[in-house]
């Protein structure tokens, strides 16, 4: 059976967002900087550079398991004017909104379906489209946040970008069933980007 | 030339400690957990017991490269009387404090020394006593702190302990001198805690 993952990078103090128009593009660099001159990472998005390094094998990785995605509605109104007509995806994508909408089709294997009734519906939905491949859980952080506390997700993986930001808006905050142990599975370390991964227990 | 290595235990969410006599014990648990049962943590208490997995020998590994440790005052009192006439630590230790204090030496190589004139002051004596091994800041939080803020260490050693705490005081706050830009060095998974290294640019 599928899994579902919470993917999502973070500062080494547990940053993964900006709190404000102001730190929003100094800490999207920081915490996600790791992932823009990956090979892997550009292909994604139909460039041919980057380099071919640990953390591009391992950003590879993540994505071949990934059959559907799921984001949330503020993620998708700020990514959806630059993911362009042949988005990055090349799966089918979730979104978590209030806000119904029709169904969009994009080039390159990408869909937009809009969710209105919750992120356990989104989940259910992305299984069903993911066939058999794994469920991302791509962001923000107000939804995976969601997933944790609902017990959703499987699997945890956090890549851990090296520097201490020191403000922000932190991935593992207001985790109303904390404390949540997990399990270790893998600490790979790369170039830029340190990536752990966690089995979430039921 | 010895290194000066911050060595600290945080949760995944960044809880290093509690906040208040109420969380103490459990956060202390959650975060320190992952050591009590090691072979190499028991032998270094004079204890023969632990099992030996790969906890145990990241452990052993980092004490055998120490030759003076660090301690902020309130982890010194709070550890004292625990600590006993054969001390785990088997260095020379230097006890950073407002109060001064007559050296007190133990019994398998540890004596306490009282440090009355600043970290960096701390940093330098311990230097002196590691006879060309490392010397290790070993906590609590906020001695960490201030040698991050304050440039003086080399490494950086986080055991992160697979829990989500959701509450407590963090390791990387009120860090004055942030952003600090780290490079990763290794990413060791362990049975029960996983083990990051980072080099600290000067």
């Amino acid at each position: 059976m599928s899994k579902v993952v919470i993917g999502m990078s973070m500062s080494l103090d547990g940053i993964a967002g900006g709190t404000s128009e102001e730190d929003f593009y100094v800490i999207h660099e920081a915490v996600l900087g790791w992932v823009f001159g990956l090979r892997s990472w550009q292909a994604a998005q139909g460039m041919g550079g980057g380099e071919d390094t640990a953390d591009s094998r391992i950003w590879q990785a993540e994505f071949d398991r990934i059959g559907a995605q799921i984001v949330g509605r503020r993620m998708f109104d700020y990514g959806y004017p630059h993911w362009g007509d042949n988005p990055p995806f090349h799966n089918p994508v979730f979104v978590v909104t209030h806000r119904p909408g029709e169904r969009i089709g994009k080039d390159g294997g990408t869909s937009y379906t809009f969710v209105t009734d919750g992120l356990a519906s989104a989940v259910a939905q992305a299984r069903d489209a993911a066939r058999g491949k794994d469920v991302l859980i791509a962001g923000g952080i107000s939804i995976a946040q969601q997933a944790l506390a609902g017990g959703l997700a499987d699997e945890l993986a956090v890549h851990v970008a090296p520097v201490l930001v020191g403000t922000g808006a932190r991935l593992f905050d207001a985790l109303g069933a904390a404390p949540i142990g997990l399990r270790p599975e893998a600490a790979q370390l790369g170039e830029n980007a340190t990536h752990l991964r966690y089995r979430v227990p039921k």
